[in-house]
């Protein structure tokens, strides 16, 4: 699965659109931001993404946490957003049709 | 409860221990932050607050929402990161002292 890179000029509602459409494929999103523009952009695409899968009927949360990613051969500490469903132990599977790889 | 008020210049660990302060006090924490470095710095905060919490054993989420706020007679839109239990109809007391093992 893809992680959606956030930078300080992505647009919020392409992001939280990217953010529900891998989320609704995967039941989960990783995000990840360097940044304090890319953050900011990062949250309110999440903001709206939760509103958008909330009318789905998923209630995802934000579990942020620090991650070092190597950038032109230096090392820079990122934020990583990963959503999930609030409850993953009830999730149905919304559409059982997975193709053997 | 007080809303814990971030700013772009807010000292991260200061703001993770108000978090955990609060969380602990309440199983809820409001943080609010205007603009990106404020935003920013609070999702660090809630990345070291989430790490404190783990080892009181209690799982905290971030639930990320817009809030009107008026400062000095103007509307501005906030960003309100709400901390919870991810699943707070399991959480115990935490003040339920427990008997030796």
């Amino acid at each position: 699965m893809d992680i959606i890179k956030v930078s300080g000029t992505s647009r919020t509602s392409a992001v939280a659109g990217a953010i529900a459409g891998v989320f609704r494929e995967n039941m989960h999103a990783d995000v990840q931001a360097i940044g304090a523009g890319a953050v900011n952009q990062a949250i309110k695409a999440i903001v709206l993404a939760r509103g958008y899968l909330a009318e789905d009927g998923y209630e995802v949360v934000c579990l942020p946490e620090f991650v070092d990613v190597e950038i032109e051969g230096k090392t820079r500490t990122a934020v990583k957003l990963v959503v999930e469903l609030r409850h993953p132990e009830e999730s149905e599977e919304p559409e059982e049709s997975e193709e053997s790889e």
